[in-house]
């Protein structure tokens, strides 16, 4: 990376690798500028940047210096800015600003982004700042923030446009020229009746192809894809994606209206679905903050139940090791063998399970699609069994001749066919019990697995070698 | 679910789990009427559904059914209904197609959507096609399909909305109303020089509440968000995430325009790849079918490779089994606590793995932050090891006294921290020689461990108990 002459030089530069330019890097800079009080050099600099990368370079710098040079925008950027930074962040500039300047701030933010917002302000700021709003804002705040964290509630937003039946195509145009600013989007438009009761959804593209005098009563859908404030947020996103939705309706348990669900929050919710699959799929519990800025107790305590139920499970693959301690003394060299046997049972549950967990994810199988999976799965499984097994009785011969090379063969398809069995049908069984398939994570199906390899190559080790 | 009276009863219908009721009953319902000869009250039908539904149903139908279904539709929604079949179905629905029937189909296509359809088709049945087709739609097609899997070209679609510079906003509106019908959105209009090459992007709202004689190379972004067609398509995904976009740009290397990457399907995008992350976090390797619908050959051959090689890794674990093999014959209970301590380490490395290989997939972590990381991790695992340690020491109180105990318990503590510091490490050092954090698996960072903790152990065991 070059050293750049001045703050737009930087614009859009990437290193050696394609990477942008390090936040950190950028952040300095402006740092430089804001000491040297060269805050036109700045704005121009913001001008040419995405508001996403402005916040990306602000996290870098101190509050302060982050607050000044976030003043240095137009209110409405402001607004957007401050949804793009982290959490926390959010919460330490708040906490700088002038009640007024936080109220003003707030007035002009997203009803989701800035509900998330005053939900992370501590109780004092939170009252300190309700006078200082609009009516209808506290009411609004307060609705939103009333939801449960992972319902749909907690994502939606209140700042949708709406439309009559009554008006023509027109008439419609207008009033979503005119409600443009202040929506969230205008690319769909909700119709309710005088009870607030979701009647149709239009498209802007709809209504952009309707003749003039068309009515929206009679272009609209008027059988729209909806969903309840207080379903899971996934599904939700699930909806967004299946039907490729721009935002979905949120409705109350009588069909009112209460926000929508944009694509762009749902593509969020996904991520966030999807991380906290892949921690689960190796034990680690949900996290409310970010991995990179958890604290080293929100991380031990997300991770050390799991941990310490699995001590307790491998207990009895110790208890069968145990079990078998006359056959393990005569036969020393069977010990060589025990860790690879019993990790390679242990891996291919853990493939299984993995591929079965993300599929249900996905909708990619089904819980009806059981039968046919699991005969599909002994043929794979012995196909993998098989193959290790040729691999495994090489090294056998090698280190203990004919006799130990059938056992441990023997052994590897067994223990491989029966972990991926259970890695298969473990995350069928979670569902069945209503519980969260991805919870049949790899460390469980190993220990699992583990247990089994321990009792079958042992098993079968006395069987062929004692007698 | 109680049994529907008429097609119609089925709209919207959940079953007693607030699931949509299973498609394979719709389907046996459609199946129903169209021996009956009712095709009205199923064209009635899927007037009340989304087609993505509709798609779900035939999924469930015979090849001929299907069609004769989808053919009870309009042109232009059986063009979106068949994108919504997975390819396999489309193969075989427009294998049944006559020739001239398909090309129309074709026609009222997506351009992204009829290119995945083309490129499954065999060589026999494309070469049929072509001539069907317009000169402008062949080239398209030829142009689309030419690019290669996981490139932004291969999802991108070329059916994007344009608009000249010196339009004035009124003319714009006209211009993308003319368009709607063809372009995959309109919400996005680019506006392109006489060598097509991207010179600005104007938002369908930014266009509605500009003034009428504003003219659009006033009021458009002349410095958008775009992407090369041969970048990796999971970086369109991040791009559209990061800065909210309804679709990206998509630009060859000399700056030309040659197509959009839409939200939708960056979503779909986004879902592939964490899937992926996902399989590779369980080393499976990548699959172009579904899960649901791979062959056994095709599951076999992604999962058989790391399988092998990890047989061959767990290889040192015997072998530090063998060199200890007098140490253990002279404390065969030191076995007992053998699975349960190695797979402590597996499992917290495991943990620590999966932790940093998503949170650097999703930006939350950057390579840069590994020293701050290393430095909390140890803190973590301690905590983690020192917890296991008292549960385990009671264990080994129990098993094999005072002396036990401690050993086992020295053990659990070093074994947790090594694993853990090397499974929160090697995603980075894959990061750092260029290859996919992905790679650095839970099964891999367990096979690891597992040599690792062997050693520990028994060299701990050996210190204490021997001396």
């Amino acid at each position: 990376m070059t050293q750049p002459s001045s703050l737009s030089d930087l614009r859009g530069a990437t290193d050696a690798d394609g990477d942008f330019v390090d936040p950190r890097f950028v952040a300095l800079e402006i740092a430089r500028f804001l000491r040297e009080g060269d805050t036109d050099s700045i704005r121009a600099f913001f001008e040419t940047q995405e508001l996403a990368d402005v916040a990306a370079y602000l996290e870098e710098l101190g509050t302060e210096d982050a607050l000044t040079a976030m003043r240095l925008l137009r209110l409405h950027d402001q607004a957007e800015l401050i949804a793009h930074l982290r959490p926390a962040s959010q919460v330490t500039i708040a906490t700088l600003m002038r009640r007024r300047e936080l109220a003003a701030l707030m007035s002009a933010m997203s009803h989701d982004e800035r509900a998330d917002l005053y939900k992370q302000l501590d109780e004092e700021a939170q009252e300190a700042l309700l006078p200082a709003l609009s009516k209808a804002e506290r009411e609004d705040l307060r609705r939103l923030a009333a939801y449960e964290e992972w319902t749909v509630g907690s994502v939606m937003t209140s700042d949708y446009a709406t439309l009559k039946p009554e008006m023509t195509s027109s008439q419609a145009l207008e009033a979503l020229r005119a409600q443009a600013l202040e929506a969230e989007t205008v690319y769909t438009a909700y119709i309710v009746d005088e009870a607030h009761r979701l009647i149709g959804v239009l498209e802007l593209e709809d209504l952009l192809i309707a003749r003039p005098r068309q009515r929206v009563g009679d272009i609209m859908d008027t059988d729209p894809v909806s969903i309840g404030a207080d379903a899971a947020q996934e599904e939700a996103a699930r909806l967004i994606a299946r039907y490729d939705l721009i935002a979905l309706p949120v409705l109350d348990g009588n069909g009112r209206l209460v926000g929508i669900v944009t694509a762009d929050d749902a593509m969020d919710v996904a991520e966030q679905e999807a991380t906290e699959d892949i921690h689960k799929g190796s034990t680690v519990g949900p996290m409310e903050s970010s991995v990179g800025e958890a604290s080293i107790f929100t991380l031990y305590r997300a991770r050390i139940f799991w941990l310490v139920l699995l001590v307790f499970g491998n207990i009895f693959s110790g208890a069968g090791i145990a079990y078998f301690q006359q056959t393990i003394a005569a036969h020393l060299s069977l010990l060589f063998f025990l860790p690879l046997l019993i990790a390679s049972g242990g891996n291919a549950g853990a493939q299984s399970a993995t591929l079965m967990v993300r599929a249900l994810a996905t909708g990619d199988v089904r819980p009806a699609d059981f039968g046919r999976l699991l005969a599909r799965e002994v043929l794979i499984a012995l196909g993998l069994g098989l193959t290790m097994a040729i691999a495994v009785s090489a090294i056998g011969l090698w280190r203990g001749g004919p006799e130990i090379a059938l056992v441990v063969a023997s052994a590897m398809v067994a223990i491989v066919l029966m972990g991926a069995l259970f890695g298969m049908s473990l995350p069928f069984i979670f569902d069945r019990f209503n519980r969260d398939p991805a919870a049949a994570s790899g460390p469980l199906v190993t220990s699992m697995a583990d247990i089994l390899g321990v009792m079958t190559y042992f098993t079968i080790a006395a069987a062929l070698l004692d007698i």
